[in-house]
Order: structure tokens, then C-alpha cells, then sequence
């Protein structure tokens, strides 16, 4: 087992999440060194049955780490993770900061497990909205060359992390008797309301979350020939993420085809009976570890595409439940389980 | 003028909005009625500075009416509408029962009010997600042609009437409680959550909604040629639906020429504008009467296609509005004025 694992902003949203799914899964390691920043430093957590002291994550925190789990904002991720690579650790990143370089490893557990093995070091996650459609459209890749994608996205306010949840319940509660509320993590008012931009404007006017989308799942799915269109819109739903994708594919794959190969694939749960109104909705999937996937049905306007609906718990598969599953790849190959 | 109006279905969202937008933009008639369901007869309402008391709607409602504005359901629409024709009155219809039928013009006017003037007796008025998009459209095909159309919209709880506002308030107010609310509108919770699906289940596992937005946006542009592809979810936003729409055109256009396209086009307002976080939002767009556009990029997937967001006013142009439009482009033809 690994000897001693620290898991960076371990009081954040994710940070929380993973905490719960190591003691959940009954993660076996030696040690847990549990680091935040300053603000969240010298709290009592219950962890393991034990309580733990959260420690401030400085350069020195990684010494005697074997295993890092780190959710952490871009720039802390740039500050601090290199320390613990040098100093030996395997390192898990939920941040954005290394997972687009050539020497770091873009791992979903479902899809390139082998990436995760073969890693120097570091070992990036993927973003949250990128997660869950690589996952569905990697059984569609294998069956069928995924030749385009056109996905717009529905995201929770919790990608934002945990300020995103109060804006989403203080904004709403004022908005509900006609008050007014100062947002901290969006830019707009989030209640009620429907937000065309996740992270920064970068190049031809896409959002830093937008390119994510195209560039992480090319990487992840190991094939640059994917064409990816990708608009990204907050919408007030607490938790998990929501996707309208079309697929266009070398061949045609029919709905029932397809609802066969997502069945088949390890993380995906269809939710498809329109007979019966049956489909996923994030009031079904939040908590969820899975990737659910309903709405199957041949586009009218393309004889080589499909449309379907995604939903995944943001905070679990698309960044928690990830990064534990890595964890988890690690521990079985370097120790047996 | 007109002798007499008759507008149906006066006391629901969209007829609460037709009597305003008639009053505002000082519509002329000799006289109007205000005709609603049993259930709502006998009220009185001030409109145009009077008293009027609606009355109930029977087949006998029309005689002597020249013009009748109809929001009701399909239903109603269905059973007292051609009684309305018969009576030799011009009917302007918001339902969706009439819009495909061969011998009923569907017109906006800004595309084809020539279909308006030439309408025997029936004029619909198309669809709320599929007017703001059809406008959208009209500049793009006229310039380029539209080849093929993917859409995913995010629709306001007030397409689904007063009901829905209601719904969505009162789930709201007791999902942040912790409390339980049962939902009248909705086959499931609105309150921060996002539902795939918008009227019923028809072929190919398409939904009503997403049906229209196909064939209603056709015969509006008067092409059976354009291919779409649509998906439509309801997502928990009071008032002002929301569309990503994917275009591509027989020929690429830039960004800068779609803007330009969009905003010499009657109806259209082009709010885009991605160095300072400007675009159309559904907080901005309520109460207004135009098609807002913005985050216009090309799709990095494919050499002529484009990508936009697109809000709209629901109960407006993509209801009351465009009844009201059609009216007063009839009264200017028939009466010049």
C-alpha cells in the first residue's frame, strides 16, 4: 500500500468528496496527511475514524508522500505541485494548471488506464464538463470513429466550487422576495437566470472552458482528428453537469446500437425510456459516481449522427470519484489491490 | 381598423401580454372582446382605459369580429378557432394545432409577412424556441443559405403557462426549505434542476417541441431543405428561452459578417461583445420584444459553420409579440394604418 497519501485542499468541494470516497472504497494506505490553504489550516476533520489536524500546504508538506491528491485552484497547483513531484510523489490533479502538457498523463480510469501506469509524476484529471462526454464517447469511438461532436452544456453552479452553491441559495433566496445579493463566484446574477460563459475568454471568442472541451478529450481519447464544437452555459441546478451532445461518426450507428454500447462500458448507466418520460436529470444523478446517458435517437439531419443527453455528478465523476478511481489504478498495479 | 377584436384566451400568460402589447402600441379597432374559458369569465380587466368584462368563449363569440386573437390550447384552438373562420373573421393563432396544415399561413412577420397578407382566413403564429431561432436564421440563409441547423435550447418555465412561474416559485421556495411542493406543470422537479423533455414523446423518440422547431422553421423559411437537428430542455429560468445554435451555411461565413447580417436584420439586437462579458442573458432579455444574439464564433469543427447563443422573451416575440406584429401588418395592409 502506499505509505503515506496527502490530499491537497481537502476542505474544498471536491476536497470533501474525496475524503469520502477513500473512507467509502476503504482506500489503504499507512498515512493520510490532510493540507489546505492557510484560511482552512489548523480545522479538526473526522477522517478514517480518526481526526486528522488540516495542515497548511507548504513546499515541505510532501515529504514522505508516495501519493498526492490535489484539488486545488490553477495557480496554487502551479506553486506547489512540482515540489511534491521532485520530491519523489505521485501526484493526482484536479486542476487545469498540467494537464494539457505532453509529459503529463490525462487519465480517465474507463479510458486510458494504461496513461495512469505509465505517468512521470503527474497524472492530470480531466475538467468536470470533459469527463463525462469523453466517457460516452469513447465506446462510440471504439465501435464507430467519432468523426465530430457538438455539445452544449447545462453546469451546475458547484463547479464553481463551494461559493457557488451559497451564490445559488442566497442569490435565489433574495431573488425570491424581490431582495437583491451580491454575487462572489459569478460575474451575473445565477438565479433564475442562464449564464453564457464558464471561465476566461481565450482565443476566437471561446471560453477557457469551452477549449477544454475540445482539447482535453482529443488528448484523453489519444486521437487529434476529433473535431469538437463546444458552448458552455451555467444554469441554477446545485449539482452535476448536463450535456446535449451530437456525435457524428465514420459510420451510422443506430440508437439501439448505441444504447448497447453504452450499456456495455464500465461507468455508464442508460436512463432511455422515453415511453415511460425516463431520462437522467442531475435530481437523479447528484452523489452518483456513474455517467448517465438517455435522449438516444438518430439526428434528422445527418445520416452518420446521434444526439443524446449526459448527466454526471460534476463533483464525483467529474472530479472526486476520478481522481480516487486513479488513486485506486495506482494502489492495484504498484502493490496488488 | 378592424370593427371588431376579439382576443381569446385574454386572461392566461400570453393574452395578459397581447391586451398590454395592443395597448402600448396603440392598436386601432372600433371595439374589442376579451374572451377566455368558463373559468375565468365574468372578470373584468381594464383595457384601453375601460372596464371589460370577459366573457366566456362559445362558438356564437365571433359574430361581427373581423380579427380574433387566439392563446389557448391546442385543443381549444381546435374546437372553436374554424367557427371563427367560417364567421369571416381573420384568426391569428397561437396554438400549435393549425401551424402545418398546408392551407394555414405560419408567419413572423420580419420573414414572410407576404404569407400573412395572402392567408385565407388562418394565420399561426409559429412556436416560441423556434421564432427566435427562425429569425436568427433568416439573415444567415438569405446571405448564405443554411444547410444544416443543430440547436439545444433552454427554455423558461413560462412556456408552460401561468402554471409554470407558479411551479417554479412555489418548488423553489421549498426545495430551500427542505420542504416538499408538488409540481402541477411539470412531470418533475424544476426547482434547480434541468429536464430533457418539452411536451410529448413522438416519432423517432423526438419530442412535440423539438418536432416543431424541425418543421415549423421549414415552412416559416419556406425551404424544406434545411436540415435541423433540435434538442429541448427545460431548465428552472422564470421568463426568456436560450439557445446554442449550430449553423452551417453553403458557403463559410465569418463572424464579423454574421454580425453584421444579424444586426441590420428588423428584430434582431447583436449583444456580443466577449472582452467585457457582454451577451444576451435571460435576466437582460425579459419584457423585451427582440431576438438577442451573442457569443458568435465559428465553430472550430467545421470550415462553414458558425456557433451562437441566441435569448428571446418567450411570452413576447416568440408569442404575444409576433400575434400582435401580425395584427398591425393586416391592419397597415387592409387599412393603411
Amino acid at each position: 500500500m502506499f505509505q503515506q497519501v496527502a490530499v491537497v485542499g481537502a476542505t474544498g468541494a471536491v476536497g470533501q468528496i474525496i475524503l469520502k470516497l477513500l473512507e467509502e472504497r476503504k482506500f489503504q494506505a499507512a498515512k493520510f496527511k490532510l493540507l489546505s490553504s492557510a484560511r482552512s489550516a489548523g480545522k479538526t476533520v473526522t477522517f478514517m475514524g480518526k481526526p486528522h489536524v488540516v495542515e497548511e500546504l507548504t513546499f515541505d508538506s510532501f515529504k514522505g508522500c508516495d501519493l498526492v491528491i490535489a484539488s486545488t485552484p490553477d495557480d496554487t497547483a502551479a506553486k506547489y505541485l512540482p515540489a511534491a513531484v521532485e520530491s519523489g510523489a505521485t501526484v493526482i490533479d484536479e486542476s487545469g494548471y498540467f494537464r494539457m502538457r505532453p509529459d503529463v498523463a490525462l487519465v480517465i480510469p474507463e479510458i486510458n488506464p494504461q496513461d495512469a501506469i505509465n505517468a512521470k509524476g503527474m497524472i492530470a484529471s480531466p475538467n468536470c464538463s470533459t469527463t463525462q462526454m469523453a466517457v460516452a464517447l469513447k465506446p462510440l469511438h471504439d465501435a464507430a470513429r467519432v468523426l465530430r461532436v457538438i455539445v452544449s452544456s447545462y453546469q451546475a453552479v458547484s463547479g464553481a466550487g463551494l461559493q457557488g452553491n451559497v451564490d445559488l441559495e442566497q442569490g435565489t433566496t433574495a431573488a425570491l422576495s424581490g431582495g437583491k445579493y451580491h454575487y462572489k463566484a459569478f460575474a451575473h446574477p445565477i438565479a433564475f437566470n442562464a449564464i453564457p460563459q464558464i471561465g476566461s475568454f481565450k482565443e476566437d471568442d471561446y471560453t477557457s472552458e469551452e477549449l477544454k472541451m475540445v482539447y482535453e478529450t482529443r488528448k484523453i481519447l489519444g486521437d487529434q482528428s476529433i473535431q469538437i464544437s463546444a458552448t458552455c452555459i451555467r444554469i441554477p441546478v446545485a449539482n452535476c453537469h448536463s450535456e446535449t451532445i451530437n456525435v457524428e461518426t465514420a459510420r451510422p450507428v443506430s440508437p439501439e446500437e448505441a444504447r448497447k454500447l453504452f450499456a456495455a462500458f464500465p461507468g455508464i448507466v442508460v436512463a432511455d425510456d422515453p415511453k415511460t418520460g425516463h431520462y437522467p436529470m442531475p435530481s437523479d444523478c447528484s452523489g452518483r459516481d456513474e455517467v448517465f446517458i438517455g435522449r438516444i435517437r438518430r439526428d434528422l439531419s445527418h445520416p452518420n449522427a446521434l444526439n443524446f443527453w449526459c448527466v454526471s455528478d460534476n463533483l464525483r465523476k467529474g472530479a472526486a470519484t476520478n481522481a480516487v478511481q486513479i488513486a485506486e489504478l495506482l494502489s492495484k498495479h504498484r502493490f496488488g489491490k
